[in-house]
């Protein structure tokens, strides 16, 4: 079989993950939370189960999943999606994603990417013939957009620009005036953006969540894709969702059809049904502003130097002034030696730039958080 | 946004159990039982939800999964997978086809496809720039594979046959002689195969399942797409998997993990435990054939002619002597009329031929089963 892919090892997540359980190691790698989602969810996916909802859903999820993701937008934003044809479930974002590039990106497409990005985005945009543009953004202006850089590669090829915020791996968050930005660039063009936002209900600091979706220029070419993993501690549930205008979700539906035609179906009964409870969504961004301030106070005791963020379960550390180290040696060796796993940011670079910036998940109880200040102070 | 796709309407599978429930019909359209999957699986998702499984499975599946998979495959056709590089769950079937269609697909390359097929197909090879080449069956010779018009289609730029056994919407069986003829015609070729077996374990009147992996020529070249939805009552679960040698499997990974990464973990343990005992599933053929035969009797009385099929929960009939109408208008009629969905075989055929044939599903109770003899008698 001759690849139509480059050879890829195994992902970064599964590596750290695998080092920290042979190391006995905290495992601060990969992107999930070590607690328990609430009992109230647990029993409402054992009621559906019951109640016999095991079925094929329909192709574009059950109703009332589309229609309390339509009104938790409408109520949030006030933007209006239709439930029956703009709101679309799927097999977790990393499926909504893929979809909503497949089917925008034809062969010779160029895509507009904003790295440091996460892993799925580039292979996704190659699968489907597309051409990366990368766009670099760096800790030394914090992360922020140049918007100018963006204009200068647009091209008459220009198919799509992938946006993420809340942002994996940095934890930046979009602003009204990016969106500005944005809208003056894409106006008179047929550039399409596909925003991944699965950090939605993980904000601090009374930052708000600025989808593109919240300004009209760029609300009628946007794919929104989002997921229930994070907000509800259940990464493993694979439930997500897409929300387009109409006939952007004609052609998104299309695809998943063939893809996976539909999604588990007695979740996503039990999260209809939680998510009528808005206080199960919106108290979240709270919870994680917590943990996000225990993480740092745990590790102001150590050498290493935090990076403001607003969002996501993720904080960035600089350790320029520990050790000259390469980031993706000092997380094999942290992993290994003082028992703290973590994520080298250079891996989220197309061309591995080593910032010497380490990405730590924070979504862990306490304790962990505790024990893996008092580790990382020892350096 | 310029469509990368031929405009579809809404899925035959969703049309028809529409017009089934808007006109209180008994839907023997779309593939779905209509009973509860066995208790025991309820209690075993719950007791893996409680459990805390509910993070991300890692992206080849949990290994318990893989390994009962890989046994299973081995106890039943004496076929080794080694289940931490040749196995691998994914989210439903669907998902299997797509990932392995995408892996092997490049633009230009020609894939076979026997028609009737599966709907999903065609568009899975389209989307990566495949050209469908169509071999068609009929019910003359009651859609047995002729391998030299199968022959008579290969070209340099053949990539992939496309298999489906037990077969859906026929419901017939490969035999051990067409792995044969099949075996002479790729062997010194580069050819691959996909075959879709989500109906492996529902088998009648003592045949077996000649999957093109009890074949060494063609194991070595063919993808495995499995599911538990069909076996085990739970079509909404879309938990499926992909077993190929090990080169085959890496590049089937590479997909999968840009297109879903990981599927739902507590429904994975659930099953791996449930596959523990192998009479879960080996009763299951003795069960569609007593409804399959229970279908046949309800329908004795009537003049629809069945056409006598080997495997599948569906049963195709033949309505040539009582009307001339065009198949998608009488079960149109039908359902209106008599209160019986079922799906036009005309459409599993790419030019949409007609032989007058309609499918009927027959994974329903008794009780259904009765009256929709009763009703189809009228005719
Ligand atoms: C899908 S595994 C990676 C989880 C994640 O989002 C991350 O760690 O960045
Ligand atoms: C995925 S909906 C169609 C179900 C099915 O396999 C069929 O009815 O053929």
């Amino acid at each position: 079989l001759q690849s139509k892919q480059p050879h890829i090892g195994t992902t970064i997540f599964t590596v750290m993950s695998k080092l920290a359980n042979d190391h006995g190691a905290l495992n601060l790698s990969q992107g999930f939370p070590n607690f328990e989602c609430s009992p109230k969810l647990i029993e409402l996916v054992e009621k559906y189960l019951r109640k016999g909802m095991n079925q094929y859903a329909p192709l574009s999820g059950i109703q009332p999943l589309r229609e309390i993701i339509a009104q938790k937008t409408s109520d949030l934003y006030g933007i209006s999606y239709h439930p029956d044809q703009e709101v679309t479930i799927v097999s977790g974002a990393t499926e909504a994603l893929y979809a909503a590039i497949t089917a925008v990106v034809q062969t010779g497409d160029e895509v507009i990417l904003l790295e440091p990005n996460y892993d799925s985005y580039e292979p996704a945009v190659r699968l489907n013939g597309g051409i990366p543009v990368y766009v670099t953004l760096t800790p030394e202006n914090n992360y922020q957009i140049d918007w100018n850089v963006v204009k200068a590669k647009i091209t008459e090829k220009t198919k799509l620009i992938l946006l993420n915020t809340p942002h994996n791996p940095t934890g930046t968050v979009m602003s009204k005036d990016d969106l500005e930005q944005l809208a003056a660039i894409v106006k008179d063009t047929n550039i399409f953006i596909v925003s991944d936002e699965v950090y939605e209900h993980i904000i601090f600091d009374g930052h708000n969540h600025w989808s593109p979706i919240r300004h009209p220029e760029l609300q009628k070419r946007t794919f929104v894709c989002g997921s229930f993993g994070k907000t509800f501690h259940v990464t493993g549930w694979k439930v997500g969702y897409c929300l387009a205008p109409q006939q952007l979700s004609e052609e998104f539906r299309k695809v998943h059809q063939w893809l996976a035609f539909s999604t588990v179906t007695p979740i996503q009964y039990a999260l209809a049904e939680f998510l009528q409870e808005p206080d199960n969504y919106l108290s979240v961004s709270q919870f994680y502003q917590e943990k996000r301030d225990k993480f740092i106070a745990c590790i102001q005791g150590s050498r290493f130097e935090w990076i403001p963020a607003s969002g996501s379960f993720f904080q960035c550390v600089n350790y320029a002034n520990i050790t000259d180290e390469n980031d993706l040696a000092l997380a094999q060796r942290l992993t290994k030696e003082i028992g703290v796993a973590s994520i080298p940011v250079s891996v989220f670079y197309h061309q591995k730039n080593d910032y010497k910036i380490l990405r730590f998940c924070f979504a862990k109880d306490d304790q962990t958080l505790e024990i893996a200040g008092e580790r990382l102070s020892k350096l």
